[in-house]
């Protein structure tokens, strides 16, 4: 059967990236859903998660509770790795498609489905280097998919073959507000969103003006 | 002895299938109850659950709390896997048949026991394919069963022998409103509650109208 | 030494009955206590519990929850399996044993000691069918007890030998509230008592009145 | 180094007996303190408790709360287990050292030190039977006790040699409420005590007003 | 590096003593600070504690919260082993080092530095016998300490050589009001505390005018 | 990819050092972020920390808790071990790392990133030794780093090679506030948090005022 979606809009759906065994790529999707609360307000991944997912998951939460407006305490926040199957998922780069797939689904706002993406994060907002995002842009564009989100530290990893070159757009970003401004539709919301995104989180941004040039890449 | 039951209408007991080896189907019903809850108001689910099958109580929970009327904070929701014995429960291909147990026992709306279900839901309603799709048909019709729901990403995987085909019809579904509004029985509050479910989850329904057309089967 | 107690009515004690290695029987007393929470309202058991003995004390508890005209989150309730000694329980064959036990202990009614029982249970209030009645017959025979519930489902299991067959009655039930009527003492509040748990359950009774005839045995 | 204490008064502590190995009594004493909760009252036990022990603290829980005054959700009652050591403490038997010691730090009622007790005890207050009465006798009569109480159940397992037997006085009992009577010092707010515990736990006590005559032994 | 501190008063700081192997004593600090509780009001001890230390660390708590005016559930007591190490720390012999740090936390009083502690401790306040002494008490004196608290109980273990016996002085102790009054500075807040306390656990000092004349040395 | 951080400064971050196997250092920052708490308001640390870690993250917080004007009970606290990998983060050599990373999240300072850190800390405020001083200096050197950070009692292990040696200051110190003076930018907010710091934490600096002259070196 196939479960691929490689195309339109959908809230809280996001094309994830993963790498399977030594050397081949795989699509994993991840869907996010707000409810409220049962309790005090929690966040539940589900999906086999391994420790470096779970705390994934947890620094992505931190960057999801400075920004919503919504109350998160009184919303539980379903996070669901849908075709994870019985390997589970470890690793930490999921964390920017979570992160995209939580704030579609709290913010109402859909996600370009003929995109994928692959990135870790700290808990300030930068998008940090992952393994194999060689074998995760092949996969990606094997799946129809024609625009590929990467961590700009990854840039020079990328060493796809022409067939797919020609197929496939690779945008290598350093910041999840520009995730957002790549992955989410619907012009205006987006970058009201986006800008407040950018304002909470200044200071990590605002780095380059101190009194050296750093370079995290 | 004989605990089938394949015929009349109960509140809160839906006919699971599930696989048990390699190559044999068996029905497993699910029963549900609510109840005043004796602290802050948790799921409970029993019969020796797995890892799999204890997320995907998770997961059906987020669809339940988004569409109940019932404060779900001030009650218990008791989930039982009736004859699952010492092996127990794994994987999530029972998810559809819990959700619409819980909301049976939640809306005291009689479910069909002619009836069978088998499939995954992820968070936002979709139902989602699962392993073993002829086996389970197959235990059904020997149960006595006229009726199997199965995830539409599955219609192309079912290869049942003949001598069953005349008996047994197989209803390939996309979303929970559609196994709610074949399983529940009492026209009148089915169709509203069945309404009332669309509504909610309409964003997940409504990914038709986007700017492609994506195709999750 | 002797802690049998095969006549008499004591409020909070139930002679359950066990199935030791392949082909013994054993009783195997439960004893309930209510006590004011320290907390939020636990039900606290003892005995050295495994996984299945655990899950039945939860779905006892979904019935006792909607049973009870007692607050239960100011309460904490308290289930011991007496003689359990090292090996402890698993199983969930004790659930009617522990729904009377503890129902007796919050209605202050004494219950029949001259009676033993054994049955799975539902989180609707269905008894349903366990293994080992015979040896469990016998052995509540030769401890002197008259009269043994098990589940009707079980009825053509029991063969018991002819000088036991002489000795004691087997009484086959389907639902706990018939379980309480036979084993409380004191007619006047129990039929009340009875009458209560029935009308709460009544849609699990009731599913004879269905479109069709459900044979849950 | 020594650390039996065989006579006196002492508020909160209980010399308890346990078997160690195949065939060898140790005095092992119990003591207990109540303190002001420092969140929502607990009972904390030390002393390396294996499950059944642990298990044997929250029976004896379920008759202090149903018999303080005090309110316990505003208390810490701390159970420690003085000489364990590194093996730990399993098993029930010291049921009711413990439950001694506890009634005597909440009731401020010293508890004489020339007594040892071993004994089981239901969540109703029966004690009930325990192993190695007689190696347990003898190890109290080495320590310098002068009386050991027993459960009545065990009574016919006592056969200690004729040195002890003229040393030490053997009381078996059958209710929690018989092991205070002869433990705690101070005749006139204990018997208050006392019998404000056989009120409370009646039920049980009354068991042979019943339509038989029950013998738990 | 040398990280001995063998003079001078610090405030929370306790020269505890632990044995390494068969036969060798190590002087092994112990440091505690109380801050505003972030929740409900915590007792938090570090240095891979084992589950007798642990168990010894909710001993010293049941003295601590009967004795403290400040009130514990607003606060969060942070108690830590400096140089535990890989290994951490197992027994209970460091109680009333940890008993003697958190006083001095709590209460702003100054602990002499020239002086090691050893002595497990009952709920109740009495300084009970620990392993090692002599080693313990040599290992203090080549760290340059003057003054070694052991329990009462452990006096007849103490056979330290003339090297020693010459620089150090052995203080037998068998109560922690007794330790209290030894090693924290500041004469008369000091005395008041001591007195606090003897008349707090006054139950327990108060033994010696029951019926008899217990010895628990 | 190339990840460090050598110049500038960032709030929030800090660049620690660890040693890897036996004899080679490497830089592992830290990074923190203080986000409205979902519940209770909780220190999250991510990294797969092992039990030193993690214990040094609780005695991080004995600091944080009484220093913040910030009320943590309202905040959740996110430390992130920003290129731990699948090995994790043993020891608690970057207790003052992290105690930095989180200072400078809570008031919104930024850090040194040309400067590098290592130590241990009392829940008092000092600096403990750690191992592998020479070996973490030389990591970074390599790295681009000026200035590291050590405890004043590891001054005497530090064996650098004569290249590193012109081109690094390494700076021991006794107390966090030390660490902060050195490593936060921005003088004038900066004394007086760290004058704030030196007065909460006083008695721990005021030893040296005792009966003698302690040296914790
Ligand atoms: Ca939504
Ligand atoms: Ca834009
Ligand atoms: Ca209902
Ligand atoms: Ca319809
Ligand atoms: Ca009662
Ligand atoms: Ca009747
Ligand atoms: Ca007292
Ligand atoms: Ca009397
Ligand atoms: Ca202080
Ligand atoms: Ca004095
Ligand atoms: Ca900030
Ligand atoms: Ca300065």
């Amino acid at each position: 059967y196939e479960l691929t979606v490689a195309d339109g809009d959908v809230v809280g759906r996001v094309n994830g990236l993963a790498v399977m065994g030594e050397d081949s790529g795989i699509m994993l999707p991840v869907m996010a859903e707000v409810a409220p609360a049962q309790g005090g307000g929690q966040v539940i991944a589900t999906g086999k998660l391994q420790e470096m997912a779970e705390e994934s998951v947890q620094n992505v939460s931190a960057i999801i509770k400075k920004f919503s407006d919504v109350d998160l305490s009184e919303k539980d926040v379903h996070i669901q790795f849908v075709q994870a199957g019985q390997q589970g998922v470890d690793g930490d780069s999921a964390s920017i498609t979570v992160a995209t797939a939580v704030i579609s689904a709290l913010e109402d706002m859909p996600v370009r489905q003929d995109l994928a993406m692959t990135g870790s994060l700290s808990v300030r907002g930068d998008v940090l280097p992952v393994g194999g995002v060689t074998h995760k842009i092949e996969a990606a564009a094997k799946s129809g998919i024609n625009t590929v989100i990467i961590p700009k530290a990854n840039e020079q990893d990328v060493m796809i073959e022409d067939e797919y070159a020609e197929q496939i757009e690779v945008i290598p970003v350093s910041h999840i507000s520009e995730v957002l401004d790549i992955a989410l539709t619907g012009e205006t919301e987006k970058d009201s969103l986006v800008d407040r995104l950018k304002s909470i989180t200044g200071n990590a941004l605002d780095r380059q003006v101190g009194t050296g040039s750093p370079s995290p890449q």
